[in-house]
Order: C-alpha cells, then sequence, then structure tokens
C-alpha cells in the first residue's frame, strides 16, 4: 500500500488535469442536442482507461448512450470487484445562476473546502467520482499492488435513468460476473463524520399533461366560463399532499417499510442541526411529513416533488391566454418495499380520478428505479467501513441517504451481488444545481480509501 | 354616400394589397427584441394616413411606443371624431401551432368565411380593423363625402396595456378635444346578428414570484423535508376559486355591479348553443360561476385566470430538482364598478396571507384598466346602430364583451366623452391564438359602415 500511496501523492498534478479534461465535455444525458459531447465522453473514458492500464477496453453500444467496459483479470482464482460510474450529467441550466460556464472547471476555496473544490457539472455526480477508481487503479496497478481482479462498467444514461443498462446487465451477465460491485456516486455525511450510504430511495418519474380548449384562447372573451388547464393542473397539484405533508395518492403507503424504532433512533445519531441545514439553503422554515425528523423525511419515508411546470405565456411582459395545454414533472422518492410499477400505477390511476372531466389528461412515466438497502453486517460494509475508518482516521457510520441510484437493484438482481456505496461527496456540493464542486481533499481521500476498501476485502479478517 | 361606396369598390383590391404590408410588420410590443418592428410599423402607419389624405400626420414620442397621429378638420363649426386603433400585436407563440408563419398574410376560405379571411397576426387584433377608418376616410375625403373632422390615434402598447397613453391623452387633452370617440377592436356577434360593444371588463395582470431555497436542490437528496415552490405557487393557485367558481380572494366582490334580472333577461337573448360553443373549441365540458351563463359569465361577472406558469426543469428528459424559484401570472376580468387598484390590493393581500411561512412571495402589478358601460340610449350608440342596421340590412343588438380595452374609460375620463367600439371582427377569429385571422366580409362590411355612422352621428334626426 506504501508504494501506491506515494504513487498518487506523485501524481497528484496530473491527476487534477485529467479529470478537467473529462469536465470540458457537456455530455448532457437528457438533451438530444449533445448526443455527439456524449459519445465524445465516451471515448475520452475509454482513452483514460487504457493509459490507466485496464485491458480490452470496449465501447458498448444500446439502443441509447454507450457503456464504456474495461478489466484486469490479474488470477482468476482471486475475487473480482466491478465499479460502475457515470459519465453523463444533469442539463446545467438555470445557467444564468452559474459563477463560471459550467464546462470551464476552475479550483476555488469554500468555507467547507478550504484545501479548494473543483467547480463544474458533473466534478462530484459522477465524473470526479468515478475518476477516483480510474486514478486509484492505476496506482496500485502500475505499483504492483493491486490485490485483486477489477472490472469497469461506466455509463452514460444514469441522469436519464439508465434505460438501456438493464438491457446491458441481462446480456453480458457472463461478462460481468463479480463478488461484489463498488459505487461511488453517493456523500459523506460530513468530513468530520464519514459515512457509507446503505440505502437509497427508489424513484418514479412522471409527466402530466393537461388539455383543456383545442387551442389558445383570449382569457377577456372566454375567461370565466372555459377550463383552464393551468388552474386544473395546479388543483390537480396541490391535491397531491395532504395538511400532514403525507401523499394521497391512494394505496400509496400500502408497502412503505416500517423502520423499527431501534433503527430509527441509532440513525438520528446523525443530528441535523437544524439552524445549519435552513441556512445553508436559505430557508426560513423546513416542511414534510408529521411526525419524522428531516433525516427520516430524506431517507425512510417517501416523498413528491413537483421538479418542473409549464403553460401558457411565459415570456417578457404580459400575454392575456388561456392556454390550451398546460405541462408537469413529478417525481416520488420510494424507500423499501415499494415498487415503481406499483407506484406509476396508483400514481396513474389517482390523477385521472380527481382530474374534471371538462379536460383531457395524459400521465406519461419516464423512468424509475427501485430501493436498495445493504445491511451493515456484510462483509462489503465491513471493508468499506475499515477502508474508510484509516483513511479518515475517524468512526464511519451507515448513512441512508434520500438520492437515488436506479441501478443498484438491478446489479442486485442480475448479477446476485451486494453493492457498496462508498460516495465520497458532501450533500453541499450543489449536485444538480448551478455551481456544483468537489471538494480536492475529498477526491483525494477517495482516491487513498479505495485501494484499502480492495485490501481487506480480499483479506480473510474483516 | 353613394360615391364613398362606388370609391370602396373601385379600390378593393388596393385596400387589400395595403392591409397586407402592414401584416408583414411583427409588431409585437411585449417582446423588446422587436423594438424596431413597432417603429417601422409606426412609420408605416403615417405614410398610410397621409397618402390617404389626413393632415399633420405626426409620430409623437411617449416613454415606451410611440403614438400616431393625425387629422383632418374641414371646418371648425362641425362635430369631431376621434378614431383610436393601436397597431402593436400580441406575441405569435407558440409558433409551432401556426399553419403558415404569422406574418406572412395569406387569405383562405372558412366555413365561418366563405368569402375568404385574411390569416395572420394582428388581421382581426387590431390592424386590419383600424386600417378600415383609414380606408374609410380616404374614400369620404376623395368623394368630397367628408361629414365632419376627424382625428386619429393608434398607439403601440395595447397590448401591453396602453401604459403610455395615459400620459399622452392628458398631455395633449387639447389637441384631441373631440365629440366622441370610435374604436373598432372588438367583435360582433355573428354575421346574422351584428352587435355593438356596450361594455368591456376591466384588467388587472399580476406576476407571482415564489422563492423556496436559495438555490436549486436535488430532489433525492432534499425531497421530502423542505418547500419545494412549484407544489406551493400550485397550492396558492388552487386556492384562488372555490368549489363555486367563485373567485376567494377576500372582498373580491364587494363592489361588483348587480345587473337586474330585465338586463340579464334582455342580454340572454344573445343565444349561445353551448354544443356549438364547446365544439368550435374542442371542450367536452364548459365550467364557471354558479348561477350565470356563459354569456353572464365572460361579461358582467368578473373572472380569474392564470395565463402562464414556469418553474424548474422544462426541458427534454427529466432532471430531478427542486427548483429554487417558481412563476405565475395571473388575470383577472373586472367589472363595474371594480378598480384595478382596488383589485391589485386585495390580490396581493390574500396571496401573501395564504402562503406558507416557509416561502418568500412576491406580487408584483403588471398592468390593467377599469371596466366601460356604454348606455344604449346614447347618440352615440344609436347612430352606431343605425348605420350597422343599413349596412347589414339586420336588427342590431347590444352586447357586452369579457375583453378589456384599458383606455376606453380613460378616453371617457381624460376627454369626457363617449366611446363606440364598434367592432367587425368574430370571437371565432383566434384573437391571441395562432392561426388569427379577419373575414373579408367584415373587412369590407366595416369599411361601409363607418361613413353610415358619421353621416348619422353628423345629422339632427337619429
Amino acid at each position: 500500500m506504501k508504494n501506491t500511496l506515494e504513487y498518487i501523492k506523485k501524481n497528484r498534478d496530473r491527476y487534477i488535469e485529467e479529470l478537467f479534461e473529462l469536465l470540458k465535455i457537456p455530455s448532457i444525458s437528457a438533451d438530444s442536442a449533445y448526443k455527439q459531447e456524449v459519445l465524445k465522453c465516451a471515448d475520452k473514458v475509454a482513452d483514460y482507461l487504457r493509459k490507466s492500464g485496464v485491458d480490452q477496453v470496449e465501447i458498448c453500444q444500446t439502443k441509447g448512450h454507450p457503456v464504456v467496459y474495461g478489466e484486469k483479470i490479474i488470477d482468476t482464482s482471486f475475487p473480482t470487484v466491478l465499479m460502475y460510474g457515470h459519465y453523463d450529467v444533469q442539463p446545467p441550466d438555470p445557467l444564468g445562476l452559474w459563477d463560471r460556464p459550467p464546462f470551464e472547471p476552475y479550483i476555488k476555496k469554500t468555507p467547507i473546502h478550504p484545501g479548494g473544490a473543483i467547480f463544474a457539472r458533473g466534478s462530484a455526480d459522477d465524473k470526479g467520482q468515478f475518476f477516483m477508481h480510474i486514478k486509484a487503479f492505476e496506482a496500485m496497478s502500475a505499483t504492483g499492488e493491486l490485490p485483486c481482479n477489477i472490472k469497469f462498467i461506466i455509463e452514460g444514461e444514469e441522469e436519464i435513468g439508465s434505460v438501456s443498462l438493464g438491457d446491458f446487465l441481462t446480456k453480458n451477465e457472463e461478462k460481468l460476473a463479480c463478488d461484489c460491485v463498488l459505487v461511488s456516486d453517493t456523500h459523506i455525511y460530513s468530513l468530520d463524520q464519514p459515512t457509507i450510504t446503505t440505502g437509497l430511495r427508489g424513484l418514479s418519474y412522471m409527466e402530466i399533461e393537461v388539455e383543456g380548449p383545442n387551442r389558445d384562447l383570449h382569457s377577456g372573451l372566454y375567461g370565466g366560463a372555459v377550463p383552464n388547464p393551468i388552474n386544473i393542473l395546479c388543483k390537480i397539484i396541490a391535491e397531491l399532499k395532504d395538511e400532514n405533508g403525507r401523499i394521497t395518492v391512494d394505496g400509496f403507503y400500502d408497502n412503505v417499510e416500517v423502520v423499527s424504532d431501534e433503527e430509527r433512533k441509532e440513525m438520528n445519531k446523525l443530528k441535523d442541526d437544524p439552524k445549519k441545514y435552513k441556512k445553508a439553503i436559505g430557508l426560513k422554515a423546513l416542511e414534510g411529513e408529521r411526525g419524522y425528523t428531516t433525516l427520516e423525511r430524506t431517507s425512510i419515508r417517501p416523498a413528491l416533488d413537483c421538479n418542473g411546470i409549464w403553460g401558457g405565456y411565459t415570456g417578457e411582459g404580459a400575454k392575456t391566454v388561456i392556454p390550451s395545454k398546460a405541462f408537469a414533472k413529478i417525481s416520488m422518492r420510494l424507500v423499501p418495499n415499494q415498487t415503481e410499477g406499483e407506484v406509476v400505477d396508483k400514481f396513474t390511476k389517482y390523477i385521472k380520478k380527481i382530474a374534471p372531466a371538462s379536460v383531457k389528461v395524459k400521465v406519461k412515466p419516464m423512468h424509475g428505479g427501485l430501493p436498495y438497502v445493504l445491511p451493515v453486517t456484510t462483509k462489503e460494509y465491513l471493508s468499506a467501513k475499515k477502508a474508510m475508518e484509516r483513511s479518515f482516521n475517524k468512526g464511519v457510520l451507515p448513512y441512508r441517504s434520500g438520492g437515488s441510484i436506479p441501478i443498484t437493484s438491478l446489479f442486485e438482481k442480475i448479477l446476485g451481488v451486494k453493492v457498496v456505496l462508498m460516495g465520497l461527496g458532501l450533500d453541499t456540493d450543489a449536485l444538480h444545481s448551478p455551481n456544483e464542486h468537489f471538494g480536492l481533499y475529498n477526491y483525494f481521500k477517495g482516491i487513498e480509501t479505495i485501494p484499502l476498501f480492495f485490501k481487506y476485502y480480499t483479506s480473510e479478517d474483516v
């Protein structure tokens, strides 16, 4: 391990420069206008894998954006770790709120990152994090300290629900055979309290279209007599939660796992300071499901949010129109044991039920994924815990995240192995927001921790 | 009059060609990107006035878009009619729904316009209609049959609330002195049942901004614990009307004029065929304030509509974000004796009252205007009625429109005269919508009716 750590130190500057090159590519998977950039990014990733000493690197075509694959088999009798990441990023809008262009990475110090952070779309989610694995591998491999076989699978559709990946895993089940999957696409609780993500919420992302009149109408001549699709869409959305912050969709909570009081007590040891929490996001007050803490509301309880809404005239000035149509994007975060299909079904039925007869309503599922839990008794968890406790020199706690990595449960289902979520970001890194960033300290702490995980995971005594 | 009518017939083709030139200019007042086009349109209008024989044509600067003025004084002892119109137009979006580009006028037959209609943004609202007055004047003046003095005032800000016109009227009170104002910016009930608009609703156009977190948040990491500005904006809008279709703003109906049963009975002689009405706009059902007919809901009763809403991710695909802000444009149609200031006040107070403490809410009045009523006993009304009955050879009824022409009440207040709303459009002409059009029959019927109005208005016996 000593040589590996020295190698990392020696190559520090290059490790940053190479990441910058990756961050300069606007690989926005949600917007077809960026298709070429996504492909360009896949090539770049493949290129980096080769240069780092990975064998059999290939760019695997899918129905959507390609998957980059590579492997290094040093001894078939050794265990094999499959490393997963994604090279696509979220759209950067609203562009106006970025201090600098989202795809021109730069380093700036912040109160939370006194050692400096890399600012760019994708820096933390997920380019900076999967690149830790490539660089850790390079160091282990260059110094001959790689203790097991490794496979890389880096996809380009995570931000749009990994639509093609399930297919890819099924078709390549043998090729991808491994003992566990290692993912860095999550965050630690704080630099003082490192955590390993032992839970993820599932996702069900829907789009609603409400159609009233067959054309835009003059709101003076028709106002007062015709159903307005915007007003009606608002009423529908308003009726999705009750005064206790509970989701009103019929039967929504039927399968929600009831977490034991012991576990709730344990998880609430991670104390959120509400003052700090509110201050960090500039809120006067928080809200949510009555009877649960903020930590619980964002981890073991489901949530419903409108992620986008549009209709009518949204330009400068005033236009007196009753539009023909109005639209909304709504996502629900799911917890064990909710399933995406079940929720899509219940949500669709409910919307059709509460929509007035005067309008046509379309409900379209966009994408989704199952929730996931990693028991804290598994060798996978314990190895990651030990590795992190060593590199951070601090105690590590399990942490259930509110986010979703739809494919996590797919890996378990198709490859039959556990997934370790050893993310190194912070939830203040502005993921999916303007000025996304990733701490330099976190970046290198990750590169140092990964070899330790390999070490403990491949040794008998964990 | 005979010569005037012959002159009109002889110049029919040129009267169409000249209007086409005007319709080719995208004079969109709401969008500052079109400022130059608005100015170009003002020049064109001035040019046409001069060519038609109007004296002292000037382009008068205002704080916003200019007003085009012109006059023809044949004898100061004669009565003077002030003709008002506007050369600005509504934005054409959504562009995708136009059969042809909005500023490339063409003629097409329709079931309602077997003689053909001119399709273009502004054809009916209001370029085609104010141009009728210029062409009618040209015919009267060329044939020496102009029976009175005439003044033209054609503005460029009607679609954004005539922000500068009040100022202009006040500053030019003497110059604009007249006996009545004639406006063609409204529609007749149908070609079988010509009407004169004796009422207009007022307008109060507001914009709401709801701010939650100080930046966009990842809906997975934060979903369930923070106020979502879109969900909250929807709840606010949903609470603006009750289950009886009544506006819930405190005291909103306090000053609403109660129309007598007799008058309601009279106005309902204009029978809307609900089947036809619904079919024309592709609706399965209508809605509105309980206890009133569609005709009443769109004329003597106030209305509230959301004209635009936007927030979060509205692009292709899915983005899991809780946005920092969400926005809505909301307009209210007012009836006698509501005032804009009163409604702005009550609306703002109510929004602040129902908005939760967890978000910041801004309420901004955009523009508005007072309602207007023209008594059916006035010489202005009777002259217009007689002129129309003669040209259409049909009985004419008074009609209260749901639309707003904010300046109508301004004319009455500042110039102290009555305003005659002798519009020739149809409410099926798709005003403010894609494929706006104006019937050729209506266009020339208007050009023939205007001289008759002058004749009756200037004669003793009406």
